[in-house]
């Protein structure tokens, strides 16, 4: 018998993927980092579906302060709109616990999750609560984009350039609690993206799911990542700072690829209005499948597995 | 230290709802059915928002055929959506799954679920998958109603009569895993009704939320409750069939009010053009928060404590 272990999240997902029934007004279904829905001609808006568990002992250890796990909960379900450009309208949020946690648990997760909510202007329109063997967050969020703006993983073409908000590395010092979903970012960023996506699983493994996305490879100049002072303090003899930006998960800064022709003006433009960084890291290759390192040593391919649930 | 299992689910969530950030586009928060949104003026439909969650050990039992947990955990979304009497559109699934379960369970949850999609023409545009300690499921669904058309809990009135659909109690035998969500009859009776419900806890915990929404009481003819031959052959010394119609949960039925003048022509009208039955069982009353029932023996009160999780 083949256990869930055996197969690997990502070819469970590819099998399923292929069968699930669709309607006409679903115009990008499940593989990107949301659904985008377009129910209505008549109106001006595409919108955004997308669902993230956030699980005790696999998302965050016992003891995390419940806050930040409600803030992490939502802000993931927020940087996936932003992966697309969007603007978030309502989330709900399904809780599972068990029975002998203590009650005011429930106001911990939720003075994260209000908090972020009213900060980003999105609702929390309802959800449930359920006992269960673990502490769970499931949350379900809608968005909108301007209709057919959408930005998708899969619209990179050789030539581009890569960039990437923020730092990277080290989210686990603390950050991955206290996260700004780049929600304006995105939506500055989509009007000159080729393709965009959120960096949940680490740079590598990201950028391997637009280079999929895209039929395209990449090379990636190492001396040009932003390592943030988090991946530094984390950096050892077995890790360095460059490995912790290339391969930690849960940044959820935005990846995105911009047209080689105009990245130096979609650049100064950036600069001129926006306080994040954006970064030129690299670039979309026609070596399909192929993730490169460009170092002053030379250049090396990235063969690294991606992290995988059930592996 | 107060534990989630002194406080109890009803409790818990009230505190909640009282603090959750909105938005002026939701119509109804938590607290129904599903949320209801309405995401642009010009457009003829209000967008109805919900998730349930199904989760082995509470919502259904290890050795439980998986194709039926699959209709269930869609099911029980789509119920939700018929009690407002809406449609169903979309819908995201997240799996969580120990890593050691066989890797066909997917293949077994989603042949339920895809058949129950395609059947109500309810696109599954995506979800996730992650590994956990115990299987579940999360099922969020959006659907529409046409624009201030949604049926709520909270409109009932003293003197309307209350209806059901189907046939109660018992489901534990089978039919919590193969039912058909009312979305049909939602659909009709919502043109009608004052107030509608899914009856997912049982008649008498169901008929006391729609109670405590509308600020009414009610009382049910124990005689003319449509008992199922489920509840009947599960009826010994210790339970009487009535008590399972009463008291069983997951009959996934509607439980409607009608306004009294019109009930005998709605009825009427029903019997003409629709094939799922649907009997009166009662009265609503101004005694707010007294339900009782009426039997040949005189009339009772009921105070049985509902279902909580928690608890």
């Amino acid at each position: 018998m083949k256990r869930m272990a055996d197969v690997g999240e990502v070819a469970l997902l590819r099998r399923l993927c292929r069968r699930l029934p669709g309607r006409p007004d679903v115009t990008v279904g499940a593989g990107d980092d949301c659904a985008v829905v377009r129910p209505d001609k008549r109106v001006a808006f595409d919108w955004l579906l997308t669902s993230d568990p956030v699980i005790e002992g696999i998302h965050f250890t016992s003891g995390t302060p419940l806050a930040g796990v409600g803030h992490k909960a939502l802000g993931r379900v927020l940087s996936d709109i932003a992966a697309m450009g969007g603007e978030p309208l309502w989330a709900l949020v399904d809780v599972v616990a068990p029975p002998d946690r203590p009650a005011r648990l429930l106001d911990d997760l939720y003075r994260g999750i209000n908090r972020l909510a009213r900060r980003t202007g999105t609702a929390i329109a309802g959800g449930d609560l359920s006992a269960g063997t673990s502490l769970e967050l499931h949350v379900f969020g809608v968005g909108r984009v301007p209709a057919g703006k959408a930005a998708l993983r899969s619209g990179a073409r050789p030539g581009d350039r890569i960039a990437v908000t923020g730092r990277l590395g080290g989210s686990i010092g603390g950050r991955h609690l206290r996260f700004a979903p780049r929600l304006r970012e995105g939506a500055w960023l989509r009007r000159h993206a080729t393709a965009m996506i959120d960096l949940s699983d680490g740079l590598a493994t990201d950028l391997r799911r637009v280079m999929e996305a895209s039929r395209v490879g990449a090379v990636l100049e190492g001396e040009s990542l932003p390592v943030s002072p988090d991946a530094r303090r984390l950096a050892d003899a077995r890790r360095t700072a460059l490995d912790h930006a290339l391969f930690d998960g849960e940044d959820f800064e935005l990846l995105v690829t911009l047209p080689a022709g105009r990245a130096n003006r979609i650049m100064a433009e950036w600069k001129r209005t926006q306080r994040t960084p954006l970064t030129l890291i690299g670039t979309v290759t026609d070596r399909v499948g192929r993730l490169e390192l460009q170092s002053p040593e030379g250049r090396r391919l990235i063969d690294r597995m991606a992290y995988e649930h059930f592996r």
